[in-house]
């Protein structure tokens, strides 16, 4: 059936057909149909929405994410037919019922997953059939090399290319501002991809786009990596291995991150920008992904199995996660303090501590440093300022203003004291509940908004003394977070009582 | 944030947003939120999607299916807010975890179900995780009342109400409309919904339609069985355990049945009409749901326990299922050999003894019979004319014509002959490419299209002779099927080539 295109400004995927054609065609809501430009020869899965009135008889309205790829205007002719029953749906079963997948079957799911032929539903089933029947490490691989396929790839000129990846679930874990620019700075390349929160409350990007932008394509990445060796980009902007970003969306409402896919979304990223060195933190503690060091362990050892399929070089570090690292959850929070240790604070100790070790394995793996020298190599890096200098370029070639100092950085406006309610000692931080309450108020979204931890574990405070400060940008989100730390009780000091809520002047 | 309601005329959930509003209120595309209708406290959570232009700033898009719900008119004011993780999304994470779910966390799953508060994403999981994970007993009798409580229920004043029910994958399964007319013609009441095809080539319901209308409210389905004994309408229609139709739409890609969903669905929908005494057809057979008697067995004994600890006393038919009922598959083709039994035609004996077999058993259950006597009674009914005349009662009853006779109703215009292309005995007919071939005919949207079958499995046949009829309502269907025929080669004959595909004139 031919129809004529009406562009739709809405946000999503899909097509809406007048109930009279849908009947000419014989599709019902939600039945899947091919569109194609007779133009160009393209051709997408859209999904069916019906109406009697917004598209009218002989029209097709295009939502704003399917025709990015169609690329039609108002007015174009286009074809429209029920589409076939994708194979994929076939191998997701074939997977529910406990099977193995090939490869090939693996990349017929990914290539439809990034072309969007399934739905949202239809990849969750896979999601959760991988979930339930875990990937073994032939499938791992498969999943790997199939993202890695479906997107763009970065060929440097020349190696060794290094990379590091941090598992997420720790706030406050900054360590990538230090990490890069040493590693940079030391004459190595580092073409950092990062992510942008899901669930946390601030992914790298997130932060990085206190200072620059961070949207490139693949070409921009290699570019800047090949003139100031490294880069801080979201890797959402890059199309490398899109279909990752993809699974992630879906994984979110269930707060899953299946061992398999987990395995596959780091490497693909790593595969795919070119790098063959990796080191890769594992925190490992009760309120992280990873609970106790055998699990951490056994995933370490999967990394590096995995990295050998691919020839990558892999070490892996497993971290103390338990508590943040440093005093700042939330984007310029965290930047702002992450700049002053570049520009010679001392402080905090575990965020510098954590950042030379992996800079340092990182060196070492390249050889650039002895074995067991790495550390000292790293810390001599940021002391003598090369790391910030670095760090300048970096900013710079993003489009950042490389003159940018920490003091320059203004967190949000609304602010909020949380006291010490008893003296003693602080007995227990709770990360989730410490990334829940930075998300009421506001991060990522919101760049002011965060915590600034004043006594971590193990410090002795007295009644009234500050524990921490709820930062802002809106005063709405402020008040719901104080209301939200007043149930969460993210920060515990021996003696504290546990059984009473005290109102929020006293917390 | 308090906004204007703009309905939009678009058959789906949801709501779509302005960028600014969204930003104000920190929801991003795909965000839960909660829309609240001020004037009559009804709240209703919805999806968001994003629009720079459609929905101007301070006004809220409503697609259809959401408001519903709300009944909103234009201009009306709402409030909307961000919705918080409903808590079914933990405990379908505890079943993708393999636990073991609760009556009160199963009926929390069902009850956001039937309100749209998860996605059907989020319900695919469910699923796919209960299908892999399978429910134990306990959890589906959990989930068959948790269907029932969140629809609505019939309570007839007195007892037996008998229900059949016919596990599905059998093309041509008609006998409802010998064994609903029968069995009301005995004296007994049976409310019988039934469901529209979703992967068949024509449900009871959409049969049904060829005669009357099938869509009531549950009040309905109970006046008129208490009127005339019996009724055949779409289940879809009456809200009685509105959660089992979300389900089965979401298994469909995957052309998955769970078993212990389809238990509960089909024990849910007959508690809920009130049924005390039920026959459950189970066809056994290659290429339908239930592979063997092994099998079969399993799940007959699943049926009668579900049904004792629902108060349901449940027998099972393990019936003939490798080869299609009767020999017309498609609504009008279907509606036109059950009226020629019901007016007195002999043939086709597959179909009326099947039929009379299920009869059977529901008059010896509701003791109408000696036990051994249940068919004999049942093709007194039918001989003696009292059960046509009960058929056109319900005819009438449901709005249709009672007059009307099997030579009254025409199937497709568009009809092909596929004659046997070797002389000998018909060796295979396979129930699903019966069915895709009928469906390319447009069955069962379109209800004249379908097939008739010359020729069953075991037949002798001569080259040339007819084998089966094409039937289509649209010429471009009927060619579409005359292409799949030739691909799918649904009856074999002895003898005949397998591995090379003659021209369509020759087929």
């Amino acid at each position: 059936m031919k129809l004529v295109v009406k562009n739709l400004d809405i946000a999503t995927r899909g097509v809406l057909l007048n109930r009279l054609d849908a009947r000419g065609i014989g599709v019902l809501n939600g039945d899947r149909v091919q569109v194609i430009n007779p133009k160009n020869g393209i051709s997408v899965t859209a999904f069916v929405e019906i109406t009697s009135t917004i598209a009218q008889q002989g029209t097709l309205g295009v939502y704003r994410i399917t025709n990015e790829r169609l690329n039609l205007e108002d007015g174009a002719e286009i074809e429209i037919r029920e589409a076939g029953r994708p194979a994929s749906l076939d191998f997701i079963k074939k997977k529910m019922d406990g099977g193995k997948l090939t490869k090939e079957e693996t990349l017929t799911i990914i290539k439809d997953v990034v072309r969007d032929d399934i739905s949202a539903a239809e990849l969750t089933a896979f999601i959760t059939a991988s979930y339930i029947n875990p990937l073994d490490m032939n499938e791992v691989e498969h999943l790997t090399r199939a993202m890695v396929e479906t997107g763009e790839q970065i060929k440097f000129a020349s190696r060794p290319i290094v990379d590091k990846h941090s598992i997420g679930g720790v706030p406050g874990n900054k360590i990538t501002f230090l990490v890069v620019p040493i590693i940079a700075a030391s004459g190595l390349k580092i073409p950092k991809t990062s992510s942008r929160a899901i669930t946390g409350a601030g992914g790298t990007a997130d932060l990085m786009e206190v200072l620059s932008s961070v949207e490139f394509t693949s070409g921009e990445v290699q570019q800047m990596t090949d003139k100031v060796g490294g880069c801080i980009v979201w890797g959402g902007a890059t199309n490398i291995a899109p279909a990752d970003d993809k699974i992630i969306i879906q994984e979110y409402p269930f707060k899953i991150d299946a061992r398999g896919q987990m395995l596959a979304s780091v490497m693909a990223k790593k595969f795919a920008v070119g790098a063959n060195l990796v080191v890769i933190d594992i925190p490992v503690g009760q309120n992280t992904k990873v609970p106790n060091m055998q699990e951490g362990r056994k995933l370490a050892r999967e990394f590096i199995e995995l990295g050998e399929r691919l020839g990558i070089k892999v070490e892996c570090a497993l971290t103390y996660g338990d508590i943040p690292v440093g005093h700042s959850i939330g984007p310029k929070l965290e930047i702002i303090e992450a700049l002053r240790v570049l520009e010679g604070s001392p402080d905090p100790n575990s965020f510098i501590q954590k950042s030379l070790s992996i800079a340092g394995i990182a060196l070492e793996m390249a050889g650039k440093a002895q074995r067991g020298e790495g550390v000292a190599m790293a810390q001599n890096l940021l002391t003598s300022g090369k790391a910030l200098e670095k760090m300048r370029q970096i900013i710079e070639i993003q489009g950042g203003d490389q003159k940018i100092r920490s003091s320059d950085i203004v967190p949000g406006e609304h602010q909020f004291v949380i006291k010490a309610p008893a003296s003693g000692y602080v007995i227990e931080m709770n990360n989730r509940s410490l990334i829940t309450l930075a998300r009421t108020a506001g991060a990522p979204q919101d760049p002011g908004a965060g915590i600034l931890l004043h006594a971590k574990k193990g410090k002795l405070v007295k009644v009234g003394e500050p524990l921490f400060t709820i930062f802002a940008d809106r005063n709405w989100r402020l008040q719901n977070a104080i209301e939200e730390g007043r149930r969460l009780m993210p920060i515990l000091v021996e003696g504290m009582l546990l059984d009473r809520v005290p109102p929020v002047s006293e917390l």
